[in-house]
C-alpha cells in the first residue's frame, strides 16, 4: 500500500499521464470527425483541426479559466504540454500510412490509456479545490462545483457541440460512470478539507480515490461494457424519491404536446 | 415620507425581496417550458432544470460577473441567497400535488411579488453603478451600462434562449417598461452621483425610484395591461426624429428582398 | 526613411488611424446587412444596430478583453474612440439623403482607407505583444496569438457570425492577405523583441511592417484583385508537405459518405 501511495503521489502528470491523455483525445476528436470524412477535413482544414485539438485536449482548463475570469490562452505558456499536446495530435492525424493509429488500435493499448487519464481527472479534481480553496477558503460548494468542471469540462464542450450541430434536443446529463466517480471525488476530498469527515489524510483519500477510478475503469474494460453504471441504481432511486418518476400520463401529455407542435 | 425612506433603505435585500425574486423566476422558467411539458422535462432531467432555474434566478449576477471577468460561479459562495433558490425551485416544481404552486396562483399573490422584484432591480442598479464607480471613478456610460446589465441581464438571456430555439429572426430590444425604468434609474443615478444634478442626495433619488417603479408597476397589475409602456410615445418620436421612419417603400423592398432569398 | 519613420511612429491612432477604421466598419455593416433591408433594419431596431456597430468596430478589442479575463465593456471608457465611432456608424446609416455614405461611394475614397486601417491593424499587433510580454515576459506563441486575435478580432466574430446565420459548414481559415501579414507582422515582431534576430530596433522592424502592409494593400487596390494572396503558394507547399494534400481518392470517400449520411 506504501509503494502504491508512493507512486500515485510522485508520479509527475507530464508526460506520464499527460501524454496519453494527448493521444485518446486527438484519437476522440478524429472519431468525432468521423471515419469518412477525418482524413478530408483534416487535410483541407488543418487549422481547423488543429484549433479543435486544442479544444479536446484543453477542455477543462480552458472552461476553469473561463469561469475564474483569467486568460482563456494562458495554457499557451506550458510548452512542455502544449508540444506533447501538438505532437499527438499531428501523430494521429498525419502520421505517414497512417502507422502510428494503426498501431494503437492494433495492439489495443488505446484503452488503457483511459486508466491513465482517469487518473489524471482525479488530480484535477483535486488542483481545482485547492485553487478554490487558497482563493476563498471556507465554502463547499463552490470548490467542488469548480473542481467537477475542471476535471470534466469535456462534458460541457460535448454538450456544446452536440447542441450546434444537432440542435438543443436534450436536457444535459453527466453523461457516464467516470464523470459521476469526479463529483464524488470532489464531495469527498472537499468535505475532508473542510471538516475531516474520515479518519485519514486528504492525500490518503487521494490516493484512495485514484485506485477506485482506476478499478472502476478496468472492470468496465475487462467486462466490455462501456455503459455499466454502478451508480445508476442509487441515482434513479434518490431521483424518484425526490423529485418522482416521469409517469406514463406524462409521456403520453408531452408526445400529445409534440405532435401539435409539429402541426 | 421619512417612513417610507426608512423602510426602503433599511429592508434587507434577503430575505424580503430575494425570496419573492426566486420564486419567480421559477415560476417563469416552468412557464418557458410550458403546461405541457414542464413536469416531464423536470422529472426526466432535474440537473438541467436545476441549471435553467439558477440561470433565471442569477442572470445579472452571471453576466455582471462575465462582463467583468470575475468568477461565473462565485455566486454559490451566498449560501444563504442559494439556498433559498434551490428551496424555491424545489417547491414549484416538485411540491406534493403542486400544492405551492396552485396556492401561488390561486391565492393571486404571484403579480405582487413583481413589485418586491422590481425594487430588488432597482437595488441591483445602484450597486452596479457603485462597483464601477468605486472601480473606475468619473465615467458616466461605462457604470450606465453596467448597472442596466446587471440590473437586467434577464432580459439578455431571454433574447438569447430565443435566439437558440427559434433562430435569430428578430433584433434586440429593451423590452418592456420595466426594463425602461431601470435605463432610466441608472442615467439619473449616475447623473446624480457625478454632476448632483438635483437637489437631493443619491439615497432620496434611489427612494424616489425605488417608490416610482413600485406605483409603475401596481399602474400596470391594477389596470391589467402586461404591455402597457409610458416610454413608447417618447420613444417613438425620439426615433423617428433622430433616425428616421421604416417607411412603407421599404417594407416593400425588405418584402421583395426576403422573396427572393427564398427562391 | 527618416521623415517616415517619424511620421509613422508619431502619428496618433486617434483620429487619424480610427476614424477611418469607424466609418470602414460601419459600412461594413451595412454591407452585410444588405442592400435591400440595411434601411429597414437600421429603422426598424436602432439598438441591435448601435450594438452590431460596436461588435463590428470594437471587435479585436472585445475578444481580447474576453481571452483576458477583463471587463468586456471597458472600450466605453475611452470617450474620444467611442464618440467618433457613435458619428461614424450615425452618418453611414442616418445622415439625410444618405449623404455621407453616397459620397464616400463616389469620390472612391473609400478603399483608400483601408491603408489606415491596416496600419492600425500592425500598430495593435505591437501593442497586443507589448501586453502580454509586460505581464508574462518571457514567452513567444502565448503573445504571438494574442496579438494576433487582438488585431484580426474581427475574422473570429464573422467566422461567428456566419455560424450562427447559416450553420457551421466550414472550417476556420485566415480569410485573407492582410490577416496573414498580421500573423507574419506577430511572429517577426515578437522574434526580434524575444531574440534581436534582425539587426535592426524593434520600432524599425515595426515601420518596415506598417510600410510593408500598406504597400501590400496598395498592389490589391491598384490590381483590382481582392482575392490577390501572395502567401498562398508558400501556404499550399507547406501544407501539401506536412499534411498531405487532401487527395481525389478521399474526395469521393467524403461525397459517399455524405450521401450515405444524406440517406
Amino acid at each position: 500500500m506504501n509503494a502504491l501511495t508512493d507512486i500515485i503521489l510522485n508520479t509527475p502528470v507530464f508526460p506520464f499521464l499527460w501524454v496519453p491523455h494527448s493521444i485518446l483525445m486527438s484519437v476522440a476528436l478524429r472519431a468525432t470527425l468521423g471515419p469518412a470524412k477525418w482524413r478530408e477535413f483534416s487535410r483541407e482544414h488543418p487549422l481547423s483541426c488543429f484549433l479543435l485539438a486544442l479544444l479536446y485536449i484543453y477542455p477543462g482548463g480552458i472552461l476553469a479559466s473561463f469561469i475564474q475570469g483569467q486568460s482563456l490562452i494562458a495554457f499557451l505558456k506550458l510548452s512542455p504540454n502544449l508540444y506533447a499536446a501538438c505532437i499527438s495530435w499531428y501523430l494521429v492525424f498525419y502520421s505517414p500510412l497512417d502507422v502510428f493509429y494503426q498501431t494503437l488500435i492494433k495492439t489495443g493499448v488505446l484503452p488503457f490509456l483511459t486508466i491513465l487519464q482517469d487518473w489524471q481527472r482525479v488530480g484535477l479534481v483535486l488542483s481545482g479545490l485547492e485553487t478554490i480553496n487558497s482563493e476563498s477558503p471556507g465554502y463547499f460548494l463552490y470548490p467542488v462545483v469548480f473542481g467537477v468542471i475542471k476535471s470534466s469540462g469535456f462534458m460541457v464542450f460535448k454538450y456544446i457541440e452536440v447542441g450546434l450541430l444537432q440542435g438543443l434536443k436534450t436536457g444535459f446529463k453527466v453523461p457516464n460512470q467516470q464523470t459521476k466517480t469526479m463529483v464524488v471525488s470532489a464531495v469527498l476530498l472537499q468535505l475532508q478539507i473542510l471538516y475531516s469527515v474520515l479518519p485519514i489524510s486528504v492525500s490518503d483519500l487521494y490516493c484512495c480515490l485514484v485506485l477506485y477510478t482506476v478499478v472502476m475503469r478496468l472492470i468496465t474494460l475487462l467486462l466490455a461494457k462501456s455503459d455499466w453504471d454502478p451508480y445508476l441504481g442509487f441515482e434513479n432511486g434518490v431521483c424518484t424519491l425526490v423529485y418522482g418518476a416521469p409517469g406514463s400520463t406524462e409521456i403520453t401529455e408531452k408526445k400529445s404536446a409534440e405532435e401539435k407542435k409539429d402541426d
